[in-house]
């Protein structure tokens, strides 16, 4: 473990296999120092420290535009993309703008915890759709939809992270993305494509993402330097059509403060500009795919054969289902007891106890001999739990 | 004029006196580098670059607890305050937290533009009531709140920036505060006190702030370092009563993306714990009081007798009432022929026809050679307007 602040109610010299975190010894601070070292000496520093144009730092949006037209054939100019603090920043603001208190919206069934956290706090009527191993459930979420039309309530967005799903690791196919995009032209709704994972894939393709697939049309895409650089400096990007970021950029939110963190914006812009992130990039990849690797061996090693886990190509997180007979409550209070914390599958669902047997596992943060023997420790409790379960049933009979 | 890309429609070279910026050469680059400079020996800095604590940075919140202890024998503890991504983060957030679409506020007239914005883009029904010399008109406040309540409409907040406002300048009274405060628990609204300006004074005593009158109850008020140190590290910070503060810090926007820029938030940390920020504060006080000396002494000159204008004891505006056969539209057309450009009146106001007649000059930003010939060459333009004025009438006749 680090000297990191605990986060609520982890005691030092635990495992906290929950967090969705980079790990520390992934950051590149000695090449952020380098860039920071470089910025004193450039002629217009001053303008760093003052406020920024509402658009965002203009090198760093034209990196980014030429980075997608490159690595994806996007058609995308300096017009669509725009700098956020963050992609939180970005859920928060498309929130807001898109969907009023008692609207409607869908999401996965499980979806992203803190999303379904910040839709709560806009008190918006969040419709969850269970998914599977190709993602959504495309046919329900069209019986959904028809049901929603039939009362008025069509939803005004789908939020959805198509790659490396936070919470299950799952990737939405090709062929699902393509009918979403079908069934958002028929039913009006936009799409909000959280791709903070795209970066970190173990794989060498991935399907189109909803913006290229609908050409930007009625998709807003967000992406991160949290994952692939360093949470810290809060920077992300949006990409949608013209219209859309112009009507972010002139919101009295970039008016009043201007664009996104003005004095992180350039040093991220001048690490990007130097050929260093696409670098790092690709070596994190190769690290975090050796994670998950040692996270998927000791989970094959620990477990028994009545959990099942998720076998995800990227991103930072491996989905488990417990036995049927064991509850992730319980479960809880056992690896509490052995200082091993994982991410109740509750809090991933509109519906906490569609969640009541999963559990998140992330092999992004802690140290690899942590991860190893956290996941072993958990694979004892799991057994333990189950003992215990069939015992008490004994008991009963 | 310097380097930093003009706003819009303002072309190179020319006197931009609407800009709520601080003066470039007012920031303090180099004590910052030297902050910067010694962060990386610090053993926990890996810390700085990954998801920070929702509340903010501790070593900030527990120095601007004991400053303010200190310096206005505040009640305030470490669970009153929090770490914002800059003032307007801080409007934003208690905005959405506050109200809902269709709910009424109360704001002056005028008001702080961007804010006014911010408040349209979350469709609220914004009341404004006249200020004079000594603030807001609370008899008319009274009145107003008796007639919404009557009508169910009741505001759930009043905005307001107490010291030197944006755009007047003007200070609320004591007695004013305090009958506010009897007001909003009367009839059960919230206090928003955006206080960006209150170090940037050039007297010694203020009246006591809303948080301090009402003793933190139902009052949220906001700082901010991008007045006194530099707006591109987006630091600023809230204070509220324990409860509050942890219903934001529990948000879901503060749990996805963890506390506001931990990176910027410790360099602004390490710089007020040097004691530097305090001695700038000072020293910045000097040098705007001296920007408003010179600004005035240039409006005496330059201006017709029929002009009026504020004269502020803090802050960065200057509030002009023109000559009243004189309107901002037809000034802003013949300032911009030379060059000059203000903030029209008419953005401050819920209805833009209340600020026909009227501008805000700000005397922070450009170089004080320029703010002398602005105003000069402004003075000379509300003349000409006059005479052509009077000499259309005359023909009228």
């Amino acid at each position: 473990m680090d000297s990191r602040p605990s986060p609520q109610g982890v005691v030092a010299g635990s495992i906290p296999l929950f967090a969705g975190h980079p790990a520390h010894e992934l950051l590149p601070i000695a090449a952020v120092r380098e860039i920071v070292d470089s910025i004193w000496a450039q002629a217009d520093r001053t303008r760093l420290f003052n406020y920024g144009d509402e658009q965002g730092n203009r090198q760093l949006i034209d990196f980014l535009a030429a980075r997608l037209q490159r690595s994806e054939n996007l058609a995308v100019c300096r017009e669509n993309v725009m700098i956020i603090g963050g992609s939180t920043w970005g859920v928060d603001m498309i929130t807001h703008h898109l969907a009023e208190p008692g609207d409607t919206i869908l999401v996965d069934a499980p979806s992203y915890r803190d999303a379904l956290h910040i839709f709560r706090d806009a008190k918006l009527d969040v419709e969850s759709i269970a998914i599977g191993a190709g993602g959504v459930a495309v046919d329900e979420m069209e019986r959904r939809l028809r049901d929603l039309a039939s009362r008025g309530r069509l939803p005004k967005f789908y939020y959805v992270v198509p790659n490396f799903q936070n919470p299950t690791g799952i990737t939405l196919s090709r062929e699902r993305r393509q009918a979403i995009v079908d069934l958002s032209k028929a039913y009006g709704f936009a799409i909000v494509e959280d791709d903070v994972y795209r970066d970190i894939r173990f794989v060498d393709d991935l399907p189109p993402s909803f913006y290229a697939s609908s050409r930007g049309e009625n998709v807003l895409r967000l992406g991160t330097f949290s994952k692939t650089l360093a949470p810290g400096l809060r920077i992300g990007w949006l990409i949608g059509s013209a219209e859309t970021v112009e009507r972010f950029v002139s919101s009295g939110m970039l008016r009043m403060g201007g664009g996104a963190n003005p004095f992180t914006a350039a040093i991220v812009a001048d690490y990007c500009s130097s050929g260093r992130w696409e670098e790092h990039v690709v070596w994190l990849r190769n690290q975090y795919k050796y994670r998950r690797d040692c996270a998927l061996a000791a989970l094959d090693a620990a477990m028994p054969h009545s959990a099942q886990w998720t076998r995800p190509d990227g991103g930072y997180f491996i989905w488990l289902r417990l036995p049927e007979n064991v509850t992730v409550d319980e479960l809880e209070g056992l690896a509490k007891a052995e200082n091993v914390y994982f991410a109740s599958g509750k809090g991933f669902f509109v519906h906490p106890e569609e969640g009541a047997h999963h559990l998140r596992l992330s092999f992004s943060y802690v140290p690899l001999e942590d991860l190893k023997s956290g996941i072993a420790i958990l694979g004892r409790v799991v057994q333990t739990a189950r003992r215990q379960r069939k015992a008490s049933r004994a008991r009963r009979k």
